[in-house]
């Protein structure tokens, strides 16, 4: 049978319809960022879904939901700090009662690890950790093969783990978080201190207004040799790389996959990212711990994990 | 039936018998720093639990080994940094061919893990996560109730994570690892820092001489008021606090345990533990994670976790 797929991100809410054999059939979507009021997100979102599913006249079994701070256990978005709607947002129940179909929510990083468990590049892994970077930086950590949630279900926040004590700001209230060195904000975040840095620097990237310099335009920079933006990329790709060495110690994975708009970047990112891993990782986890990028394609294997978790 | 169980720290081996009720009947020790050679070494254990044996005139159905780098999954030491004995030791095997008794191996850490889960202040606790602090820092977690492996059967490091790039170098051979703050080693050297950066200290420790000012020295001092030794056990519990709470991001814990030397000096290291871990939490596990002191005796937990493993 079919089911819905969404993954809720701080930008965008992407809808998916899943089939029998694990493909999206039929996609739309929602502007997350816009949103402050719950109920009119859930409103809208659920007129979504159904006329997603009056379009395809099809039967759908359950909605699976992947969400920033989404908790299994209680069906619950529980403040979220990327998202622009505060507080508590029971989402599971609230499309529940509005189309009478079976929900489930997980953390969006989640979801994304276990659609890449189901239908991606780690098939038949028991042990690996996803990162996502986007406009934050979520983790999914798959345990013996199921998604480790812990005692509360909030576990995998590795974007919130804390790299620089009294480092930058974050939106949670802290410092010195991964998320603010690695997500597409951060990236962008970097370029403009470097190039503040460096007065000189009249390359590609001191053509483009600062607003429209992201982390795409800085990765294309790279890509073409500009040499400030590959110095972003090693700054960027050593702190994860970094991470991923200390995450390595608590769960010893076969594989840590990457996924997200800055990884589309390529290699100007991740040699960097396999250089400070190397360097950084424990010696009795060296050359046993696969760096892979998402094999499934970046707007489905959120909605194909939410969907798979309706099973 | 009885039970070995087997402790192996950088400094002492404490080997156990443990009785069908779970307690310690007998003991014995060997002095694990000294020995170069592990053949040496398996030969001298062997012995001395074959005499531990043979003088309670009991039937032992199996040994369970705690030990730095032990790696459950090939009964091997690999490599650990904290041994004076280099390389692979197979020491589950070497047992079994001298002693013609079954033996499993696991992390001296993960031992004390499962002896406080089986024993002691972690009954019935589904997740939770146990720093022992010592020659080294070490770490064993509990997922769902099982000692988490891994792939290769090393996860739970977290004394080697990353705590300051390019901070104190480690015996592991990179730097700025937890391990070398939050030691009893890395205490002491905290101590002699601030007491080299402070020359008019006149206070307790300062009338005690260099090679004997050790964490036992420096909590007794900061238990008597010592403000020097305070700003030690501050500065440790800051980081330990910090660490904490990145690991609460992996695994989303019910509780944080604590156990070894440094922990005897109590609220001077505890509160500012608290403190930090407070402060560095990320705020979906405020108040939701208990930070606890092992509730069994320092010289019975890593046995008693060991010798439970055998069942």
């Amino acid at each position: 049978m079919y089911a819905i797929g969404i993954d809720i991100g701080g930008t965008n809410t992407d809808i998916g319809l899943v089939n029998p054999q694990g493909e999206v059939v039929a996609r739309k979507n929602l502007p997350t960022g816009q949103y402050t009021d719950a109920n009119q997100y859930a409103d809208d979102l659920a007129n979504t879904i159904k006329a997603l599913i009056d379009e395809q006249k099809v039967e759908v079994k359950g909605i699976g939901i992947g969400a920033p701070n989404g908790n299994f256990y209680t069906g619950c978005i529980e403040n979220a700090p990327n998202l622009n709607m505060k507080g508590n947002i029971y989402l599971a129940k609230m499309m529940e009662e509005r189309l009478h179909i079976p929900a489930v929510i997980t953390n969006d990083a989640n979801a994304a690890a276990y659609g890449e468990m189901v239908y991606g590049g780690a098939k038949g892994m028991k042990h690996f950790i996803m990162f996502t970077l986007g406009t934050g930086v979520g983790s999914g950590i798959i345990i013996d093969g199921k998604l480790l949630y812990g005692h509360d279900g909030f576990a995998g926040e590795l974007g919130h783990t804390i790299i620089f004590p009294n480092g930058r700001p974050c939106k949670c209230g802290r410092q010195g978080c991964l998320e603010q060195y690695t997500s597409a904000g951060g990236i962008r975040k970097t370029c403009l201190e470097m190039m503040e840095q460096d007065p000189y620097y009249d390359g590609i990237l001191s053509k483009i207004p600062a607003e429209e310099l992201d982390s795409k335009a800085i990765g294309d920079a790279a890509n073409q040799g500009d040499i400030l933006a590959l110095r972003v990329f090693e700054f960027t790709g050593g702190i994860l790389g970094l991470a991923m060495a200390n995450a390595v110690a608590f769960s010893s994975p076969e594989a840590i996959f990457l996924m997200g708009g800055p990884v589309k970047a390529g290699e100007v990112l991740l040699e960097p990212v396999r250089k400070s891993f190397n360097l950084n990782v424990l010696s009795n986890y060296k050359d046993k711990v696969k760096i892979m990028v998402s094999q499934l394609k970046q707007n489905d294997v959120a909605i194909l994990g939410a969907a798979a978790l309706v099973n």
